[in-house]
């Protein structure tokens, strides 16, 4: 593996949101705070706790500022939430949150159909919400949709995923997690698509965002850190589906990305067996069995 | 990616043997042979549909003339099957069959434990078989398994897996397939091990053969290419599982390779569709679903 490998990777678990909002399910809120317990106990030092779109849109996340509130420890600063609008960001100052994340896409008919604004009418918001955010002494995270292939219109060119990127770096975001939201790229994809992002963002703004809907998510990640890529999102036992392709897989799950991290020698600070535990404990919730090959070993492995 | 990328890449579709050895079920002869009827349609060139191991030590295969006797349009040419000993070899010959394949293991205990003899020995033993073999004008393939970790042992070194690799192919055997038998390899292995082997191995005689139990086949799929091996094997639906991870999911999934490839570029002869239709007949069979991820992607666009 070439030079540019990073030595440590900061992953950020959206389980408990990415994850979460696709399930059938609407999950107790003290559920979800003891899933997060976990969470931080496996070491975990930033995860996606939930997201103030309206309650109508994701009733599986209505209950967000009731999860902040009883959040273990909460200083604001390990965790992060969704914000979609001006009235959400005031939702996430009022609970004392220190992250927002806002969220665009690459995909004009994607950006349209996910947020009801087209990509440009994106940005002004988000433009806006980023200096409310920022005056407050938030840091913002700007995720970017279907940045390789869209269930509407199919292969997404780089230059556009490049141009996104720019601009919500521009307007301060603080990092871009480049998404593969139907999970159909593959390393070839990841390295079109990141070189061309590199021509004009730097690569530590830069988080790459997989599911493992096509069976690539780790092929994926090892193209991303093979171009030095620090950044990975990942959902605990891949929780999650795929609103495009009921029955799929989900979600990158974290145990996976935590196994291949180790054994490549990178550090992730996140142990795989109490990962595992946090998974067990979410997936006894919602009673279903979670995709990861990982854990189905580790569970296979317990079962004997 | 790099310049080493082939253009093209040879599957060795194992399902029938390989897959079906390891399930619990002893599925009829008839299947079997639909079953491969549906992946020579699917474009498989390449197919072992058997093993003439003693059928006592695996009865799953135990009708394995049957099945050769039967197979659609059969001159021997595309089909193979498994030989650990000379009586084996008696009934491959008897049978008309035209490839066979040997096994042997890097890992001393898990020769020992596999196939009842030391390495060593079953080296020699594959010498006698091969040189028979080759006058009979057959092509043998050797199987090295547990290249990378021992369920037994751990960690494997490479310069083992390199001498016994070079001791194969110097007998005649005329390519090797190195085997990630617990599925516990990462990429930075596969870098490792294929490193050591080349400097004393062609790279055409080399194949790659990996489980998806820990989900970082496709991931060192890529390794392999990259380094420019051309040869990978890969099991329908992702049949068989793994006997030291009960539970846990086993070989590389062929939709989940035919994927990737075509999506690099890179062309295989296997058509994705079809290939899913013959992975869907035999997960009828067992009665089971198959735990691909294309598969299950293809299975739930189909239900909509």
């Amino acid at each position: 593996m070439p030079d540019l490998l990073p030595k440590k990777v900061r992953i950020v678990e959206v389980g408990p949101r990415d994850g979460l909002q696709n399930e059938a399910q609407v999950i107790a809120a003290d559920h979800k705070v003891a899933f997060i317990q976990k969470l931080i106990q496996a070491g975990h030092q930033d995860i996606e706790v939930s997201s103030f779109v309206h309650p109508k849109a994701v009733p599986q996340l209505a209950d967000a500022s009731d999860v902040i509130a009883n959040l273990p420890g909460f200083d604001g600063g390990r965790y992060s939430a969704l914000v979609p609008n001006e009235r959400g960001l005031d939702r996430a100052i009022d609970c004392g949150i220190k992250r927002i994340a806002v969220f665009t896409a690459a995909s004009e008919t994607f950006c349209q159909k996910n947020i009801g604004m087209s990509r440009a009418d994106s940005l002004s918001v988000f433009e806006k919400i980023c200096k409310r955010a920022k005056d407050a002494g938030l840091s913002v995270r700007g995720y970017v949709s279907t940045c390789f292939v869209c269930p509407y219109e199919g292969e997404v060119g780089e230059a556009v995923v490049a141009e996104t990127t720019q601009a919500l770096l521009q307007m301060g975001v603080d990092e871009v997690s480049v998404s593969d939201t139907i999970g159909a790229a593959c390393p070839n994809d990841v390295d079109r698509v990141l070189s061309c992002v590199l021509e004009s963002s730097p690569l530590d703004a830069i988080a790459l965002h997989f599911h493992d809907t096509y069976g690539t998510a780790l092929a994926n990640v090892c193209a991303g850190l093979r171009l030095g890529v620090a950044t990975f999102d990942a959902s605990s036992g891949g929780l999650g589906g795929c609103p495009f392709a009921p029955g799929a897989t989900g979600n990158l799950a974290t145990e996976d990305l935590v196994y291949l991290l180790d054994r490549m020698g990178i550090a992730s600070g996140v142990d795989l067996e109490r990962q595992a535990e946090a998974s067990r404990f979410i997936a006894g919730v919602l009673g279903r069995p979670l995709p990861s090959r990982q854990l189905q070993r580790l569970n296979a492995a317990c079962d004997r």
